[in-house]
Formats: C-alpha cells, sequence, structure tokens
C-alpha cells in the first residue's frame, strides 16, 4: 500500500521552486529551480537506498538495487520540468508516484526482482529545448547525444552548456546501449478530459497520437505603413495570420477533424516590431496532431499547399522545417496487462490514446513500456489552474506500486 | 544656389553612425549612434554661425541670428533617428537639406530679415518611443512634457531616462509658447510610388493624411496543444490572426478601399510562447489611415465591431487602447505657395497629400507650415532599400532654398 498523505506531501515539496503567483509551476528545463529540484530529488531517493547516474543529457537515474543486479533496472519515470506557464503536476506527478513506489517498498523492507530505477528525464516538456521528450528520445536513440547537446533556447543558449552550468551534465552515455532498462512505466496526469467525464481517477493508456512540430520562416518586405498602398505590400505578418486562420479551419471542418486531428500556431515572432513598419520577417511554430499517422500527413500536406498558395498571392518566401516527427505509438500488451489489472483493483477501467507526448513514447522504443494516467480538473494542462486531487494523486502512486510489482515478479 | 556635391556629402557624413550590412540604417530615437549624430550636428552647425537650444524632449534648435532678433526663427527641420530597418533618407534628408540653406547663406553672408533655425526634432519614427512625432507634438502642445518623458521603450527605458543618458535632456522647456518659432519648413522623401511614377524630383505637399495608433491585447487560456479538443479553446493567437485578416479585408474591398483606407499591424506579441502551450496572452500593435478623419473613424468602428465579435466566438477578453489620434492637417497656403513656386523653379508641378506623418504636422498647430517632397524609387520606405538619387537630394535643398527664402522676404 502506497502512503497517500505522504505521496502528497512529496508532491508539495517537489513544487518549492520555480512556483509563480498565480499557483503554477515556470520551472524550465535546466534553470536554476531545475538545479535546486534535481538536488532535492537526489537527496530524498538516497534516503531510500539509490545509488544514482547522470547521463549526458542530466536524465538522473536513482536506482535501488535488486536480488538481480546484473539485471537492467524497471524505470519508474517522467520529469520535473514544467511549461512557462505550467502546473504542478504534468509530469511532476510521475516522478512522485515513483518515488512512493521506492519509498513503500524500502519502509516495507522488500527487495525487488530486479532493480528498480526512479528517473527523472530532461527537458520532456520541449518548451526551453524543442523538440519535446527530447532527453529520453537521446535514451531512446531517436536523436544523436550531440543533437540534444545542441538545441538552444530562445537566448541561444545549448542545452549542453545549460547542464554544464547547472551540473547536470553527467558522465553516463545517455543511451539504452550503455545505461539498459528492463521496462518504464509512467505515470502521468491525464492532460485531457476523458477521466474527468467518465469519473475515474485513473486510467490505462494504450499508446500516444502522431506528432510533428514546425518551424515555419516567413520573409517579405519591409515597408512604411502610411504610405504604401495596400495592393504593393509583402507582408509577413498578414500572411502569417491568414495561414493560422487556414490551418485552425482544417482541423475543425471536414474529416481530418472528425478523425481527431489537432494543428496549433501558439508561437510567433515578427520583425522589426516597429507599428509604422510592415512586418518583413515573421517565424512561428506549428504542432500537428492526430491518432493515425496518416492524419497528421495528410494535415501537413494541406498546410504546405495552402501556405505556398498564402505566399504566391502575397509575394513571400517560406521555408517549411518539419524539425520533430513522432509517430503514433502502441505500448506493450504485457505491460499494459500489468496496468489494467493493478488499474482494475481500485475500480478502474478507463482505457485511452494519450493526446500529450511523454518520455515513455521514446523508451517503448527499447523496452516495454505502459502508462498510467490520473484524471484531472477539467482537462485542463500547460495552465497555473491545472489540478489533481489529492485522492487522484494517490491513486496513481497506488496503481503505479501495483502495476511494478506485477511485471517484476514476472 | 545650393551645392548639390556638398548636399550630398553632409548627408553621407550624417549616415556614419548607425548604418547596418544591408546599406540602410537602425539608429533608433535617444541610443548611442543617435548620440553620436546629434553631437556631430551641433558641431556642423556651430561653424555656420549657429548657437544652440536644447529642449525637454531633446529637440535640437541650432540658431542663426538674423536681422530682428526678437522675432521668432523660421524653423527649417526633420528628424535624424531612423526605423530599426530604416534607410539613409527618411528624415535626414530634411536636417541635411536645412543645414545646406544654413551652409549657402553663411557662406554667401546673408543676413535673414528673422532668424533661422535648423531643427533636429527627436523620436519622429515613433519606433522605439511610440507614438511617432512624440517630440515635435510636445512642443506643439499636443501632449505634455511629462507624457513624452514618460514613453518607454519594449525593455521598459523611459524617453527622459535615455535623453538624459546621452545627455540632450535639456534646459529648455518644450513648447511654442516657450520657444516659439515663426515658420516651419521641412523637406521629406515622398516614401511613397507618386513622384517616381510622375517623374519629377520634388513636390509640394498640401496636407498629411489622418493616421490613429492601437494597441489590442487578447487574453484567452492557455492550454496543451495536444490534449485540449479544438473546440475546447481560448486561442488568443488565432483571434488576432482573425483579426488581422479582417482588417486587411476592410481595406482592400469595398467603399473605404476605394478612399485611399489603409491598416496595418506589423508588431505582435504572443505568450508565453511555448509550441506546445496555445498562446493565452497576445498584444499586437494597429496603425489605421486614411486621407479623411472620417474614414480612419469607420475603419476603427469596423475593427472594434468585428473584433469584439471574433471574441465572442473564440473566449477572449480584449482591451481595445486608442492611443495616438493625428487628424488629418492641411498646411498654411502662404507657405504652400512659397514651396510651390520655388518647385516651379526647377520644373516640378506635382501636389499631394503625405500618406506618412511629419514633424510638420505638429508645428502646423501653432505656425504656418508646410513641406516639400523629394522623390524617391519605387516608393520604398522603412527599408534598407531606400533611394533618393544625388540630384534628387540636391533639389530638395534647393527648392527649402527658395521657399524658406521667400517667406524670409515676406
Ligand atoms: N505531457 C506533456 O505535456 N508533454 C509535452 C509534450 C507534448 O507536447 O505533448
Ligand atoms: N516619415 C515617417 O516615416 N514618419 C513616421 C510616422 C508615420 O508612421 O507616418
Amino acid at each position: 500500500q502506497t502512503n497517500a498523505l505522504r505521496t502528497n506531501a512529496t508532491l508539495e515539496a517537489a513544487c518549492a521552486w520555480g512556483n509563480t503567483p498565480d499557483g503554477g509551476m515556470n520551472r524550465l528545463a535546466s534553470n536554476d529551480d531545475d538545479k535546486r529540484v534535481r538536488d532535492w530529488f537526489i537527496a530524498e531517493t538516497s534516503k531510500f537506498g539509490c545509488h544514482h547516474k547522470i547521463d549526458a543529457m542530466g536524465n538522473i537515474f536513482a536506482i535501488r538495487p535488486g536480488q538481480n543486479n546484473a539485471l537492467a533496472p524497471i524505470g519508474l519515470g517522467s520529469h520535473l520540468d514544467t511549461q512557462p506557464t505550467g502546473g504542478k503536476y504534468d509530469g511532476i506527478l510521475g516522478v512522485i508516484s515513483a518515488m512512493e513506489v521506492l519509498q513503500t517498498i524500502h519502509e516495507n523492507k522488500i527487495t525487488t526482482y530486479a532493480p528498480l530505477a526512479v528517473i527523472n528525464w530532461t527537458n520532456e516538456e520541449g518548451a526551453r529545448f524543442p523538440p519535446a521528450m527530447l532527453c529520453s528520445g537521446v535514451w531512446g536513440g531517436a536523436f544523436t547525444t550531440e543533437y540534444g547537446h545542441s538545441r538552444t533556447d530562445p537566448e541561444g543558449l545549448t542545452l549542453k552548456e545549460e547542464l554544464e552550468r547547472i551540473g547536470y551534465l553527467g558522465e553516463t552515455e545517455c543511451s539504452f546501449e550503455k545505461n539498459p532498462l528492463t521496462a518504464h512505466f509512467e505515470v502521468h496526469i491525464e492532460q485531457g478530459p476523458v477521466l474527468d467525464q467518465a469519473e475515474e481517477a485513473a486510467a490505462v493508456v494504450k499508446g500516444v497520437q502522431s506528432i510533428r512540430w514546425y518551424n515555419v520562416g516567413l520573409v517579405g518586405r519591409e515597408a512604411h505603413t502610411g504610405t504604401t498602398p495596400m495592393n504593393r505590400r509583402s507582408d509577413a505578418l498578414l500572411g502569417a495570420a491568414k495561414m493560422i486562420v487556414e490551418t485552425n479551419r482544417f482541423v475543425t471542418e471536414g474529416e481530418v477533424a472528425a478523425r481527431g486531428g489537432r494543428a496549433t500556431i501558439a508561437v510567433i515572432n515578427s520583425s522589426p516590431q516597429s507599428i509604422n513598419t510592415i512586418a518583413g520577417h515573421v517565424d512561428f511554430g506549428l504542432d500537428i496532431r492526430a491518432p493515425a499517422d496518416s492524419d497528421v500527413e495528410l494535415i501537413e500536406a494541406m498546410c504546405r499547399k495552402r501556405f505556398a498558395e498564402i505566399c504566391d498571392e502575397i509575394g513571400l518566401e517560406m521555408t517549411f522545417d518539419n524539425f520533430w516527427v513522432s509517430p503514433a505509438v502502441n505500448f506493450d500488451p504485457t505491460m499494459i496487462e500489468c496496468v489494467r489489472s493493478s488499474a482494475r483493483e481500485i475500480g478502474c477501467t478507463t482505457e485511452l490514446v494519450s493526446g500529450a507526448g511523454h518520455d515513455s513514447v521514446y523508451t517503448n522504443k527499447k523496452v516495454p513500456t505502459a502508462m498510467i494516467f490520473v484524471r484531472c480538473r477539467d482537462g485542463i494542462s500547460h495552465n497555473p489552474a491545472e489540478y489533481t486531487r489529492p485522492e487522484d494523486c494517490a491513486a496513481g502512486a497506488q496503481v503505479l506500486l501495483g502495476a511494478y510489482l506485477r511485471y517484476d515478479d514476472y
């Protein structure tokens, strides 16, 4: 049995750094607050018989030995970084649930069959260093360490130099091959409305939908807003605006919309940022998702075609860079079964596919993986109002314990 | 006779600070390069019998005495600040033409009837400290000195502290009443295509069209791009995009468009700048212009109505702040006549209304004012490609001399 009160107390402790006045969190990967929570994570897990490996991407593995230490550990992981307008549950609850399992096992003096690794993956959000799940991605072989190291934040700082600065550029090589696991379980808040509507505390996650990210760059011509006739302009911001409206239309009307396609533009920058000079340069980020890879490809094709037409119409040059592809994922049937039977024990039967990407997407490339979702209020996430009830947080840890022990017994 | 070679040499000298690799200028008001060009302006005009007054907004009056020094000087002015993607002519040519007139009069040992003031107005562009023509506006009584001082740049620095820092927060009160002129002439590049198409070097400017500037703020709700269904979003950037597209439609279709209405959104900022968090806050600047005040009001009303509908549709809160109103201006008939007869001497007969605002808009509130436009290639301005032929630059100075001497004789 996990301890519900303790789970919530640990969660609160993990939110001591990077909290914002509106009750949310702003703990971008590899900033000073991320360093502080990492130091705390290492100190806490040390109390329960763990030694630590830190890898070249700053991923932290807190390892508690088992009976067979020649076996790779079973990993229970998630992330402690947040969005700039993040909540206190996204990622954090997963690490805390894993810590609760660790602590429960430790206080019950259980020696597990395989070693146990509680894992904090670096930069899951991708908010500071796109793409998301970058460092589980390096571990899972989706990216090279060089690629991960070279990713930059909007200020131009690289992840490598920032990890070095906070003292978390570790010596362990970041790869499944050099630092293997046997399996990976992850608890996460759902971040969507399904469990809230189903009135269940937790769910089995069978997989993750398809995701692609793009940087789109537009070049028009700077010109005077007052003297340049409307029909002699190459207005890059007008072009971007048309693209945003059209992209939204593609996923709110018609077939792709019916099949659950989503597309969002959230980051935009225009230059030269002068109210009386027509924008000559605009860049924006595009996020496309759908349950099926083919629908993401379809939305991409619709955007490429329509964006090119808009560029022709207005007289813009475009770069369209698809810098991240995360295909749809199905988790391991055995692992899913472990989660399913553990969830049933507390009366939860919902099964769903994740709309968000998670570190488990990349561990799944190498080892059997499954996830547990926990209900969150109104499905709100990436927002300070993100909220999960204490009993639901505790339920997540409890389902994780059951699933983990089932797999360890295996 | 002004000296064509000298006019162009002075112009080049004035562009020694703040030039960019692409051949343009980036000399934002009150930055280090603005200080350097001001120092140069004072040193140069000192050579031709001028003493200087610097006022509380940093406007510089280089005054050469005349026969009747109880009379207020006749001002010949424009500005030395530029856009971030500016050219070498916008504003600069006006100051340089005035310097050429000063020098011509000085070398010919002419004592004018009234004193002559060559004027550099601060922050005409409004690119760093909106609104435009801020400091001629304070002088002309459109704004208080406190208002001018308190305007901030995107970094939050005030114009007052920046003027103090560069040593140009002067002691003279900034007002027509405390530091009067008798009249104001201004040479400026047209920044539009009329003269280029008419194949004339210079034109009489009869007035300036109506301008209003706005800051629009939108508040939606931050949410996860991957998990939030399309119909449960309050996407502030989608709202802004729809507003940009609609605003453009208002001035490219229908009656207002036919009457020359223009509207532009060039500056936009979205937050929290994370590719997988729907933008919860977006701000943008709106620039509306038309020859008639009533059309600017009409476009404003169309925007207010449609923006409110878009907000209702998407679930956004809006602030709509009209922070600058510059009504249409007609210049003084006598001054226009002086320009007209001077322009005729070099064979130029074009007369037009300015699409851009100029310092003369605000001097016109207090003293007889008129302007001379000089042809610029393809009407391109606020762009490094802005270009005016040396002969046309010289023509501007020549027409200014003729107009000025006519008025001084008066
Ligand atoms: N869980 C989560 O918010 N992950 C970020 C990756 C994504 O954008 O889906
Ligand atoms: N001439 C010029 O570019 N002035 C700036 C004011 C305006 O935006 O019209």
